[in-house]
């Protein structure tokens, strides 16, 4: 076999029916054509499953993929991606999640890992560096991620990295996610559930490798340009690492674009109360770095007893204001309860916030409760309640396990919910932010901030300012976001080192350590072709363009009160100017001259 | 018992040669008169030890103390010291150690633990909450403060908090310090075989209550001031987050007063090689934050298979330039087991460095290795193996673990000792920067850089720029800052802090905390009076005053090459100026004049 830069040079295929183990050799112009992890996972799933594929059946494959730069010494380089089917979405599904367990897998010696079939049995996949095993793991089926991931810790050592499903990924729940190191999760679109539907428990790794780099003293010069980016910055170097992500509380209501009740409101009075700031006076027990960070906005957070990661920005929107709570104490519990069942933060609060808005208007009735704590605005109980029973698939819990587009759909009104393409969006009204409603309309999982942060240019003025209510030149910034994000993704790094570093930086990272000879411009391109090989597989999938839109209360009801007072969401206007930059007929639809351009055309 | 803040109002006595636990309520008015931690524990210490006591004999009293910040929610407020008379020194001791340990006494209940008395056989203590047991410890004896830790966990519950001693305490030596979380250390003055002269392997800890605030406002107003400050510092905001403590490495060399072969030179050529930066590019595994703290200078490391906390600038130095070592990787396993031996890194690599000079000079012959590596500059194998021998014992390495003076003084050369009162200084080259010169001369601890950090302003240029090679104004500055962080030290916070946080800020978090009145001046002053009282008890403990010196190289043989050539530390100047700013006599006597000013008349 070669001798493989970045990459390991080996994918590991196990198929769960036939219960085979194999090690094949990475596909290396693949790998250089689509750089890794996102992209290259997309890639083998439209090679290997059918986009018709019904996503809950044997027949969807889980693609766990780490990108080259994961687990070596540049900057947040600890990334691993899920990507699959999703059966909340229908579409493409690509969870990122941070931690220890991407650069563990790649120490053991692998660049991406492929679950084939459905065991009969709860199993778990145990790699120890060239050892892989499938075992049983009935002892730990049921059992929360914190439990499980003390089991294998007990089992095989405490060195060991685990990623593994709740509950909730173990009832299919289309909301749930996989927790990797207790605490962080590969968490939109139902993948959880994808990895319920195989039996699989949890991925066990621990890798005694290294990552081979092709020119250290081109990557000594490319780190420290990098580091002295990230130290420089505001957002990356003081906001992020002295108050988490949920530094951006005060900033989004400050300007009005704070969802609250459900998107009926975007200003939300308490904002302070459940601030990054006072979480930083009232709770935080520690910061809790991911691998290899510099920037270090991971939360360790304590209340009543209760201690873990988190919560981060979107969490603490979605519990909180979005479901009129004030009460941070009952956010971090409700937060802690989604790591322990395996639920994604994002769409089981909002999923939360659409019952409360179901009950407020009378579709949900009190007796439909069966005593649980009540949906009204601003019960603290509720929000810690509903999510275990969530969790847990009870009584109303269950139907709400299915997201809000579902539970919504049931009484009729699917308008309710706040999602895209049935994923709910996340903490920023889009009719205050131009962009970000576009990318949320357009985004290949559906509702999504971080397929393009548009809030960057929007709301941070980083790298520039932008008026946040115009529309002029927003479908241009939305590509250019979408295309620079999806590489970012690929190559295994965290989005929140592109606050301070431009696409040149990632390139000279990337080529040091592979050997490749990228522009800047190469880089982003590889983005592009990667949004578009996503497109094609929606595309495949079923989901018409029709479906790149926001729900009608943001197109149509103007935000009533706050600094951003009278605004709607203009798709309209944006959508169309999208399609034109994304060089797509003005339906939407890739052209067989852009697919050719990007190398798709195979896929045509 | 009256209602405490700030205070838990218990301090816990334990008699370990009677067998015999206690609780007695805090004294408040000593507590508001000497803040806490430092203070307090030195107003304790000098009424309850007889500074002529023999510092291992069953006489001499170990006390751990939080400060009135330790455990509540202000910047870095997870600190505790350890205070008893000094084995190395003969002055008296005190360790300050960050992690979570302080943090979780407080949750516990208690300020201040002190241990009387002496075991027969190993103990340690086991506090949860009101339950304290003197409990056998034969089945951790020997084992190193990793692998004491575990045991703990494992035998009292994965949420304890360990302080433990490793085999150096055990085996009695003089720089063996008391390791709590694995690696944060009380690490100087040898604190650690105080504890092992007791028999007391470890103090274990849970705890779950919390701390009472005073005015929970005026806290939230008072925090949000000093995190901002913390956040816009370039030092704490960006260069301790980004690189940890090691940032310093490339700039203390480039000012030339990075110490190379125990002094010898000044100026390292392979700095780069040991340096923050390169350590954050090829070591770092992760960030390593102490409780609470939005600075997050910690590191953890990863090498060879090894791993843990650390290290830090003064450890990467010692191991490195001070030894000749530009090899990283054997300076973070000569970190690792100091840590897993409970040694103080600056002893212990500082001892090994002067036993570098003695071999070079032939003082130490080549038979007397018995087959260890050669004691050679540069020997990256030798800095590992020494320490480990140093942890163990064995060999010269049992002489090398009583300290670098009593090693130098063995072979008639204690002048060879980089030494102050006998404690190894650190890092900085008194030569090219005055005031830390004076600063090490009159430290109450010995040689130490953090009795008064005169880097900040004479190098950091915080909180404003001085000339480093001028004598004028250091010894009024010296005095300030030597007040100041004692004060610092006093209410349990980082002394990073004070890159950032004026006076005044202090003074409002414990003010806010525990419903003082006390103005920025008064908290200052309040560090002059435990100053002092440091003072008189080491004059009571018969060091005289002819020890405020430097060792002869430092005064006589200027700097041989690099940006500092030529220079000597001009101590003779700056001394008589600093004993006339501190308000003593001539010869460096506290006047009664000066003491009553400061309420210390009981001690004249």
């Amino acid at each position: 076999m070669q001798n493989y830069f970045g990459y390991q040079g080996t994918i590991l295929r196990v198929n769960l029916t036939e219960k085979t183990i194999k090690k094949e050799e990475l596909n290396l112009d693949d790998a250089l054509k689509f750089i890794g992890g996102r992209g290259l996972g997309t890639k083998i799933l439209m090679d290997e499953v059918d986009p018709k594929t019904d996503a809950l059946s044997s027949e969807n494959k889980l693609i766990f993929a780490t990108g080259p730069l994961t687990g070596t010494s540049t900057p947040t380089g600890g990334r691993y991606m899920v990507i699959t089917k999703s059966p909340l979405t229908g579409t493409v599904a690509c969870s990122n999640s941070g931690g220890y367990w991407g650069a563990e897998l790649k120490f053991a010696g692998y660049d991406v890992v492929i679950i084939e079939g459905k065991s009969e049995k709860p199993v778990y996949l145990n790699i120890s560096d060239d050892s892989v095993e499938i075992n049983d793991a009935s002892f730990v089926w049921g059992k929360t991620a914190g439990e499980t991931t003390a089991a294998f810790e007990e089992a095989h050592g405490e060195k060991v990295r685990v990623a593994t499903i709740g509950p909730a990924g173990e009832n299919l729940s289309k909301i749930s996610g996989i927790i990797n190191d207790r605490g962080r999760a590969a968490g939109r679109s139902g993948v959880g559930a994808v990895m319920g539907s195989k039996n699989l428990k949890a991925i066990v790794v621990r890798g005694t490798g290294k990552v081979n780099v092709n020119d250290a003293a081109m990557l000594k010069e490319a780190f420290s340009k990098s580091m002295a980016k990230i130290r420089e910055n505001g957002v990356t170097g003081q906001g992020l690492p002295t108050y988490g992500s949920a530094v951006l509380v005060n900033i989004i209501n400050e300007n009005g674009v704070l969802p609250t009740n459900n998107f009926q409101e975007s200003y939300f009075d308490k904002a302070d109360d459940i601030s990054g700031e006072t979480l930083a006076e009232k709770f935080l027990k520690k910061k809790d770095p991911c691998f290899r960070c510099p920037i270090g906005c991971g939360r360790y957070c304590e209340t009543d007893g209760i201690e873990g990661s988190g919560p981060e920005y979107e969490t603490i929107w979605g519990f909180g204001s979005n479901c009129g709570v004030s009460d941070l104490s009952a956010i971090i519990k409700a937060n802690y309860w989604c790591n322990e069942y395996g639920l994604d933060t994002i769409s089981a609060s909002t999923t939360i916030a659409a019952a409360m808005e179901l009950y407020q208007k009378g579709y949900i009735k009190k007796e439909d409760l069966e005593g649980a704590p009540e949906l009204v605005w601003g019960n603290a109980e509720a929000v810690v309640e509903w999510t275990k029973l969530m969790g847990q698939a009870k009584g109303l819990g269950a139907k709400m396990a299915e997201g809000s587009y579902r539970l919504c759909e049931s009484y009729g009104v699917p308008e309710l919910s706040m999602s895209v393409k049935k994923q709910e969006m996340p903490a920023y009204d889009p009719r205050g932010i131009q962009g970000i409603g576009l990318n949320y309309a357009t985004s290949n999982r559906g509702g999504c901030h971080v397929r393009g942060y548009m809030i960057s240019p929007e709301i941070l003025n980083l790298p520039q300012e932008l008026d946040r209510f115009a529309t002029d030149g927003k479908a241009e910034w939305t590509k250019i976001f979408q295309d620079f994000t999806a590489s970012i993704d690929a190559v295994g790094l965290c989005l929140f080192t592109s606050f301070a570093m431009g696409a040149d930086d990632y390139a000279d990272l990337y080529n040091s350590i592979c050997g490749t000879k990228l522009t800047g411009n190469d880089f982003v391109e590889i983005g592009d072709r990667i949004w578009n090989l996503e497109r094609l597989y929606n595309l495949k999938a079923g989901i018409d363009p029709s479906e790149d839109t926001l729900p009608k209360r943001l197109l149509e009801e103007p935000i009533s009160s706050g600094p951003s007072t009278g605004h709607v969401n203009k798709l309209s206007v944006t959508l169309p100017e999208y399609y034109k930059a994304r060089g797509w007929t003005e339906k939407g639809i890739p052209t067989e001259e852009k697919l050719t351009l990007l190398g798709l055309e195979a896929f045509k």
